[in-house]
């Protein structure tokens, strides 16, 4: 369909959305998708604006931005005050000015100080993903009563399944009440007569949005509350909301751990530049600190003239050590996200990677001595007289190097956490970047010690 | 605590328990972890029956088996009876024989024959997470009657949010009710009345487990059901659980990403010969597949004899080759993994890849050419006098390695998902390896070219 996109004539655009009216938002923003944003909003204006406003409603659908820039100021405006707020203050951070203010300007006042307010929360925080639209009732009401306040504000509410119990002096949250007890409860008996045993959990806006994703799968809620240091309600963060926090952090995650910047946007509609700028910043840091390994050969010039044969196993032995380190980095970055290891349990890691370390070294390592013992005694390749020496170098520098780049690649996402940064961010290359200078003077010392009087 | 608890005495866990009693199932699973199976089993015990099946109810207990192994076979038994059947077929799925039978056989005849339908599963299948317990009522019913049906099973079910309506006669799934909608009902009227306008979303028990996590996502539903071939419904994927499987995928993604086999148990619970095969198995294929980069250096002896400078940069190009590789990779794996990408648009990928590697490959080409300037003419290191003709050799091979590279490691994941495999499998160690020979050969020929006549 892209690729035809331009093709699309306002006759057909009309007979679609004829048939798009019917369809499901979900599959109405995969049409609008493959199409470009002019075509898009020409699409968006035709449906009814109930339509529209559910599809513009769905995080999925791209170039939000363009295509409000495309309609009418009172259309987008329209648009806008009907989608929930959490998802019209999404879209609000990324338009660009003037837009911005045209748009925010043209909402209702309320409206408008609802999206400035979420707005203001940092990127990331529970604040920032939450919705203010809840149902909240006074805990002096009776079931009867709240039943009837839910299906008046039904329709408009995005959830309704956890009703909120405020005080009705200090207006505090002091319960969450599952619509469920509410529909099993005695209708005259008062609201609280509903509600489970324990305070309900609570989060404050500026906590990681990941902390809210915890708690609700943790404990298996539908939506949590955000409340302010006084404990009053200022919203609520949806079990819908945290699948997609989940899935879109995994994503950076996935990204960062292949060593580059995380990118927002698919693959397929990201630019070019904006393509290099996220890759080429990791790869040349990478780069530079690589450089450290011609540095280290450079100062082992001699011994590799008197003994080139060194030079034959050198990816080789490097590439180990990065991978076993990449194994370990990615174990640990995943424990430490999922909260299964602390900060504090680094020294436990430690003291498991250096046997795992040795076992799997000493493996390769074998299997390292026996590749050069049967290509010298099958005349596959000549190692030269002291083949054995050879062999035995490789062998005792692979245990080393995969020792360290296990015990490398574990520690590095605590040094991370611990200074602070994003465990995450310690990617398969940075490990094997980190543990290739050093598996060449572990592999060159090595050597010296083996060989010395023979080769060296 | 963990490393108390072998000190922890009968009375200590009496009182423990009886303060454990008032706290959260997650609280109480979080304190079961920290001690041993033995220990864990006697707190189990002393907790009220109702409170010991909610903690049995969560999927973060560990070591469940060996818990249940330690309780009387009775107390096991109504335990398992009470937790919630796609639980409990999770547990049996661990359990070892013969307690597995023995247990399995305690069952009444009902619970068993619907645990042994869920064992029978396949692994990763939406039917392996159902569970059995939905409300469903016939079309017949008023909402009143619906109303009262879950004031009834309120305390039983798992979720009562969806009310899905059987054809009475057919007893295929006609249609999914949502709770918020039947209250705001008129009682009077058939339940139909307060359907949506389409069809309820359904999906195969064979299907895999995130395509359901798809459809509640995609949707924001709650629950999906689950229904045969002839459209009667067999259970219901509730939310929860589809967060607890995304976040188990991606935990797996992420270890087989990192170069290993992914594993089911947290970091400090897995034993150690477990841990090694876990890894040993991938660390071995990859240096096996590795030595080909001996192989290709031993047919580049006689160039290495006569321009040792060459291997000066082996590792430095071999690495940037990877990294580049590994960025494409964990790229295009998420893109696939969300289905921004599908299969068909692998060209669509290869034409950005080549420019953006040529791109990236010539800023680091840059960069090296720079380095080997800079040391010769500062005088830090000796290239020889054609190194001019050196810088140009890794200049060059440098935008040739990280074409290859990017290329290589975004068709991977294209090639794997298309021979059946998952392309999650496709590890950075995994396209480093790759790249790694082709890099060597890549360098050596374009020395080739580059030096003839001069240093080779």
């Amino acid at each position: 369909m892209q690729d035809t996109s331009e093709t699309i004539t306002k006759e057909t655009l009309a007979g679609q959305s004829g048939d798009l009216a019917h369809e499901r938002a979900p599959e109405i923003v995969e049409a609008l998708n493959a199409r470009e944003p002019a075509d898009a909003a020409k699409l968006l204006r035709s449906l009814p604006a109930e339509k529209a406003i559910e599809v513009l409603d769905l995080p999925g659908l791209d170039n939000t931005c363009e295509i409000l820039a495309e309609l009418p100021k009172d259309t987008a405006v329209s648009l806008l005050s009907g989608v929930s707020d959490d998802r019209a203050a999404d879209i609000f951070k990324e338009l660009v000015e003037p837009l911005r203010t045209t748009l925010l300007n043209g909402l209702n006042p309320e409206t408008r100080n609802v999206i400035s307010g979420l707005l203001a929360y940092p990127e990331r925080s529970a604040g920032s993903i939450m919705t203010t639209e809840f149902v909240s009732v006074p805990s002096s009401w009776t079931i009867a009563e709240v039943l009837h306040h839910i299906r008046m504000v039904e329709r408009t509410r995005e959830t309704v399944y956890s009703i909120f119990v405020i005080d009705p002096v200090k207006k505090t949250l002091i319960q969450a009440v599952p619509l469920r007890r509410l529909i099993s409860g005695d209708p005259h008996a008062n609201v609280l007569t509903a509600a489970p045993a324990r305070k309900p959990l609570m989060i404050s806006p500026e906590a990681d949005r990941m902390e809210a994703a915890r708690l609700i799968s943790r404990y298996d809620l539908l939506a949590v509350a955000v409340v302010d240091g006084p404990g009053h309600i200022l919203g609520i963060v949806t079990v819908d909301d945290v699948i997609d926090a989940i899935v879109e952090e995994s994503t950076e995650d996935a990204q960062k751990f292949g060593g580059m910047e995380a990118i927002d946007e698919p693959y397929l509609r990201i630019g070019f530049g904006e393509m290099i700028k996220k890759r080429a910043g990791w790869l040349c840091a990478l780069f530079l600190s690589e450089m450290l390994t011609a540095t280290a050969m450079q100062s082992y010039q001699s011994e590799l003239e008197r003994a080139i044969v060194l030079t034959l196993f050198i990816p080789l032995i490097m590439s180990s050590g990065g991978n076993s380190g990449s194994q370990a980095t990615s174990l640990l970055i995943r424990s430490l996200a999922l909260h299964e290891v602390r900060l504090r349990d680094w020294w436990r890691v430690a003291v498991r990677e250096v046997p795992t370390g040795i076992v799997l070294g000493a493996i390769l390592g074998l299997i390292g001595v026996v590749r050069i013992t049967l290509w010298q005694t099958l005349g596959l390749f000549d190692y030269g007289p002291h083949w054995v020496l050879v062999a035995a170098t490789v062998g005792v520098a692979l245990i080393g190097i995969v020792t360290f780049g296990s015990l490398c690649g574990s520690m590095l996402p605590f040094i991370l956490k611990r200074i602070g940064f994003d465990p995450a961010s310690a990617s398969a290359p940075f490990v094997a970047t980190l543990v290739d200078v050093t598996g060449l003077v572990i592999y060159f010392g090595v050597a010296a010690v083996i060989l010395r009087g023979t080769l060296l």
